[in-house]
């Protein structure tokens, strides 16, 4: 059981984690060896103290000295739920499984939000993951959508699995081309179904399937973590980066505007001494 | 009239005028000319993405340096109050007045409380600044409690004015040595009087005095800007950095823990951003 894991590895995440690391928290962290999309893609950040005008490349590639400089291991792997145990949380990876005492949740801002049915049928013919799910539709009929052209292993995956594969590809230049699959470029509208996945629509079409795996680089808090407040797309945190869920704390874009690496990189460290005193009131208890 | 003032030059100041620079605010900023005698006094900083383990007086080359790179002007000086004037407020350095639509609290946190009877009795005999009240004071018995030799100067004014000086030195080797002042090694405990001053006490002894003057880095912001509302020796504020007055805005050390540079940077970016709202709110109401 460890004190913590951090999933997300911007800016707040990596403030955390360092904080984590200077307090010598027992911790995992969860994310993208290039830390964020998001920083990578920046052009130009004037406002952040201590790196004048940098580039978003510039940025990361001081973050992952510093992170590298001490040690630190910055695990690869999406998490693709969350289970709220009492008094800890196991953090499912695919079929790997962590637990902690608490979460940090910087998972960034969602950019592909949940299409109507995704987040009601999830468990119930949508799923998030192919490791995990796969083979629960051998031989049968599903959908993938898909945001970008590195979770195609997983298409191929579930191509040899399943008997027909309709891929809804969000990206250009899709190259999954087998005898089951059909690609559309697009992204679909609808997931339907009563009680379990009966259908995906894209463009006023029905097509009927089992199952519909979403592959994405976010997903959505609310999502993950069942009973996590949000408000609108965003997690509900006070000041000191609670969430309504004990034990949980979020920090960064996930959290609300402005969308700055300053705010993210406060909160994170904010996030973690919150944690610091969640985790020695826990202990102190009975 | 400015649109802001940024009163503080610490990580939370830096921050806000980084951000308000990006975004071609109009704006003065005042602080000290080394930023903050915290940083500089750190011994090593472990924890703030950026700036690998560095020492408090790196952050601060590196933020000076940051600074002077894009040209923006911190003003030496320390705000002795602050007035609420309905839609604007007035700041006051000693006998200068500045006018600003907002303003930013990033004062840090003060290293002196008031003694009793110092808040009660501000402008009834208290002052903290030499060169506004000082003639009030000709031919006149008084008290100067002073923190730091860099106020020396100030002292030596007060004794050309008045008759008799009571100089409780909180630092040691005071070098004031006048005809008409005497040198206490040691803090005043109290300001007392009916409606105006009358004494001040130290070590259970009281000293007949018409003036105080408190010559220290930090006011309390609650002293500077009556009305603001505090928690404990905190300002109150919001998630976005919103204190109880429209308008006034704080960030940093002065609004609470974490004490650390990282969530002042945050909370300095996220108020520069709620000012941005608030202004282009005030500006198109009728």
């Amino acid at each position: 059981m460890h004190d913590l894991i951090i999933i997300g590895s911007g800016p707040a995440g990596v403030s955390a984690a360092l904080t984590a690391h200077a307090r010598d928290l027992g911790f995992l962290w969860f994310g993208h060896a290039d830390l964020s999309a998001k920083i990578e893609k920046a052009e130009r950040i004037r406002n952040y103290p201590g790196l004048p005008d940098v580039t978003g490349q510039e940025m990361k590639e001081s973050f992952l000295g510093q992170i590298e400089g001490i040690g630190l291991t910055l695990m690869p792997g999406q998490v693709t739920a969350i289970y709220p145990m009492g008094n800890y949380y196991a953090v499912s990876l695919g079929q790997e499984i962590h637990e902690a005492r608490a979460i940090l949740l910087a998972t960034g801002m969602e950019t592909s939000k949940a299409v109507p049915g995704e987040t009601e049928l999830l468990g119930k013919g949508v799923s998030y993951c192919a490791t995990c799910d796969g083979f629960l539709y051998k031989q049968k009929n599903i959908a993938v959508a898909c945001t970008s052209p590195k979770f195609e292993p997983e298409i191929e995956y579930l191509a040899d699995i399943a008997s027909q594969v309709t891929v809804f590809a969000a990206y250009k230049g899709c190259s999954i081309h087998r005898e089951n699959t059909s690609v559309i470029q697009g992204y679909p509208t609808k997931v339907s179904g009563e009680g379990r996945v009966q259908a995906i629509s894209h463009q006023g079409q029905e097509i009927p399937v089992e199952g519909v795996f979403f592959l994405k680089d976010s997903i959505s808090p609310a999502v993950l973590l069942n009973g996590l407040q949000m408000e609108g797309a965003h997690i509900q945190v006070d000041r000191m980066q609670r969430t309504n869920l004990k034990g949980c704390f979020a920090a960064g874009d996930c959290t609300g505007r402005p969308y700055q690496y300053a705010k993210a990189v406060g909160e994170g460290n904010v996030a973690l001494h919150s944690i610091l005193e969640y985790l020695s009131s826990i202990q102190e208890a009975p």
